[in-house]
């Protein structure tokens, strides 16, 4: 073994002891999201933060920054991919060391305390409730920001942790180029008259029943169950408790299916990712500093690209007709137009492909101006009801509708909304790459045969996505840097389509 | 604030600190038990075991020896409690100082290691998968027994961990008193010709059902779900994974309703003690170092004295019939007989009171002699058996069902079976001593009114029972130290009655 090989399996061995914190981690915060009594919320915070924190202080031990220096000028004895994963750590590192562990303690045990705060506050709609919390993980965000240090505006210190190589300018570019197209495109759709029938969607689904469809849905995308399960929670999220334990939630409604149901496939595109992982990175746990994006990608490609697609549902209806008898009588054709109704609504993990984005634009201004100090947490419900109407022209019918909706802020995710919108982008370029490469894809899909599509993103996305920055892996795959082209097309041809537009 | 007073309060925050990390691993446990996947349990060992030593350093570390230092000599100035306390966690910290943490560390790996595989061979009744992961377990035991260090029996060092101030010989002076009284016993309620007819609890239960059966006992008698849960698992058991959070899981088999109702009540007598700390020993976490006879007097208690009584019965009866309907034409004094019915059978956790302490002597005589090298972990199958045939006239007619029921072994539990006998005979001390200070108990049980039971089990037993060496409790709450008689007497008159010897 060379001298640089040594030093790498040397740093791998110590980044392996904070990932089994962090793990132990993410397991409390799993508990605490779907089983834990709602007792235990205090004590669960304390606990959460020290072993948080733990994980964070062997990250950034002495040993680590040790190993980083020796390595340093020696890597390009390495193979390329355990390149690029030194140069990940490395830069991971650096800036975590910005970050007293006291602070990064303080940060995680408020945060574990704002996500129960926030259940309670989203279950009464009170966002009086939630405020005190949320101000108190604001004010840390901004004291991360100025750690981190930035030029001109917070936002850009804090997107290093979910988009390396991207600044809030770029965002804003994307965000008035796609403004600019969909506001006319929802428009032009919700004024068609040959609009699907989205009532037929509503009955009655006992969660036995909504929880049997999404365990099928799963194993049908290849969610490997021997590694992984499905939960409940207030707001679905996937989760690796281990290296090979990768854990998904989603949420039931009675009178709808829909909502579980894109919610599980769309967890399920997430934990594909993560099960997809090389065993080089197995035990390296990064939950920030990679590229969410292309995390997003995966789970809206399935989400949307693959479950709300003609060609999954020829495959997929006949078994989801014979768990809920509700669609016996429903055409597939009807069906498929009516997971696919464009209409501007409150919640933005069941809003349509078309609208999905301005739930997302919406969230980017308020969040940055917050961090800039421009607006206050006490103007939020105002404000948010305010550019629902401006972006959507709804308004929510109650705060739990409205700013409370989503877990992110509670949890201290700042800067992760932008990821959404850019996995839409990703995904459609990733897709669109796939039908060019895998022939027959539609017809394969149509067949059930899923595994054709994920074994070509398991070879060329998931094994050393979480080490790549997006626009490498971009090119790599799709011949093209990040662009919102390919998503735009996907949009307007499937819709046009949907709603006969000529 | 006295000097004392100071000191006390920087060993509890010190304390706390390993308590953080020991509840993380039992959370890691629990899941591990209950929820985790199967391919998650190599990893899950290795998370394991560096979170739990983590615990153990934190309580071993040189900051909780020197305020032990400064404080010894000064602890008259304390409250009683107090003084106990830091008695109790000064000796517990001695003794695991005896210990390597990288010793420690790698027994813990095994031990979760070791449950995974138990597991699997009690799903299999393969002895043989199990027995390399059970040698390597003794091996270590054995270790840590030559470390604390003994006279004359390795089995005395391990002790200590369970029953503080008990030896081997005090063990082997009681069971030989036990087995002279209830071999006999034993043979003449089986040689009645007035026999409950135990098939009547046989039929069809489906789970959810046993489920609502379960939560409603375990609220019956005062669990409280606000800081607990109900789980399934292969083995039930009782944990607390928080300060306030303490979770009770069962296992519940489809054509007998019994095995899982007493294994819930069980686990809820354990839960009631541990829900009932005192808020000064909730953040110090001890899993060893207290008796846990007194902590198995708690939940024998409540499954036998109360959930197996004809009062408790009366009072209950109506509502399980209106859960299961396969009892509506059971008369309630045929069913109160057929819960206990008195026969030797091949797993103790479903054993009867009279033959369950003869289930525990096989498992000490066993465990002894194997600590002592005088028998090998092949014998194992074998011995069990023919002790089962010795005790209790019947051989199991598998492994799973023999030697591999039990999950403590795995688990490296060597010393604590003992437990489960000193448990029903402080049950029946302290249970005497109830009915002695409690009016008309037994009435109010009748009447559903348990609480009067918990409150003064409560006020006399759970606040500070993990601190007090069990002779000490027992003499305080019931005038008398441990002593076999009252447990005695309690079989031999309710069994006398319900098998209508004369």
């Amino acid at each position: 073994m060379s001298e640089a090989e040594k030093l790498f399996k040397k740093l791998l061995d110590q980044v392996k002891i904070a990932a089994k914190f962090e793990y132990a981690a993410s397991l409390l915060s799993w508990d605490q999201q779907t089983k834990m009594p709602t007792g235990g919320a205090e004590g669960r915070a304390e606990i959460y933060a020290v072993v948080k924190t733990e994980g964070f202080k062997r990250f950034t031990s002495d040993a680590v920054g040790e190993i980083l220096e020796e390595l340093a000028g020696m890597e390009e004895k390495l193979e390329i991919e355990k390149q690029a994963l030194v140069q990940r750590i490395s830069a991971i590192y650096q800036r975590s060391k910005t970050i007293p562990p006291d602070l990064f303690g303080a940060f995680s045990e408020a945060k574990s305390k704002g996500y129960s705060i926030w259940v309670e506050a989203r279950k009464k709609s009170d966002f009086k409730l939630f405020k005190p919390a949320l101000e108190k993980i604001i004010e840390f965000t901004r004291q991360f920001a100025e750690l981190y240090g930035y030029e001109k505006n917070p936002y850009d210190a804090l997107l290093p942790d979910y988009e390396p190589g991207l600044t809030t300018e770029d965002l804003r570019r994307i965000v008035s180029h796609l403004r600019r197209e969909l506001v006319p495109l929802v428009r032009s759709l919700t004024e068609q008259p040959n609009k699907p029938d989205e009532t037929l969607l509503q009955g009655h689904f006992p969660e036995d029943l909504q929880q049997q469809l999404s365990l099928q849905v799963l194993k049908a995308i290849g969610y490997d169950f021997n590694i992984g399960r499905l939960d409940t929670t207030a707001h679905p999220f996937t989760t690796s408790v281990g290296p090979d334990d990768v854990r998904v939630t989603t949420n039931f409604v009675v009178d709808k299916m829909a909502p579980a149901l894109f919610a599980t496939i769309h967890e399920g595109g997430h934990a594909l990712y993560d099960q997809g992982k090389d065993p080089l990175v197995k035990w390296l746990y990064l939950d920030v500093g990679y590229s969410h994006g292309v995390h997003e990608s995966q789970s809206r490609m399935w989400e949307n690209m693959v479950g709300r697609s003609f060609p999954f549902w020829k495959f997929f209806y006949s078994r989801l007709q014979n768990i809920l008898s509700h669609f016996k009588n429903i055409a597939l054709e009807d069906f498929y137009r009516a997971i696919n109704t464009v209409k501007p609504s409150p919640i933005r993990i069941y809003a349509d492909e078309v609208t999905y984005n301005l739930h997302i634009m919406l969230r980017f201004e308020i969040e940055e101006a917050l961090l800039r100090g421009e607006i206050e947490v006490e103007d939020l419900p105002e404000l948010w009801n305010a550019k629902m109407h401006e972006y959507l022209g709804i308004v929510p019918e109650n705060d739990a509708k409205g700013v409370l909706q989503d877990v992110h802020w509670s949890e201290g995710y700042f800067g992760y909304f932008p990821s959404y919108m850019l996995g839409n982008l990703y995904a459609a370029q990733l897709f669109a790459a796939a039908k060019r490469k895998i022939a027959n894809l539609e017809e394969e899909i149509a067949k059930g045969n899923l595994n054709i599509l994920l074994k070509w993103l398991r070879a060329k996305v998931h094994r050393f996505g979480l080490t790549r920055e997006a626009p490498d892996l971009l090119r790599e795959v799709t011949g093209k840097g990040p662009t919102p082209e390919p998503w735009l097309d996907y949009v307007k041809e499937k819709f046009s389509n949907i709603y006969c537009v000529s």
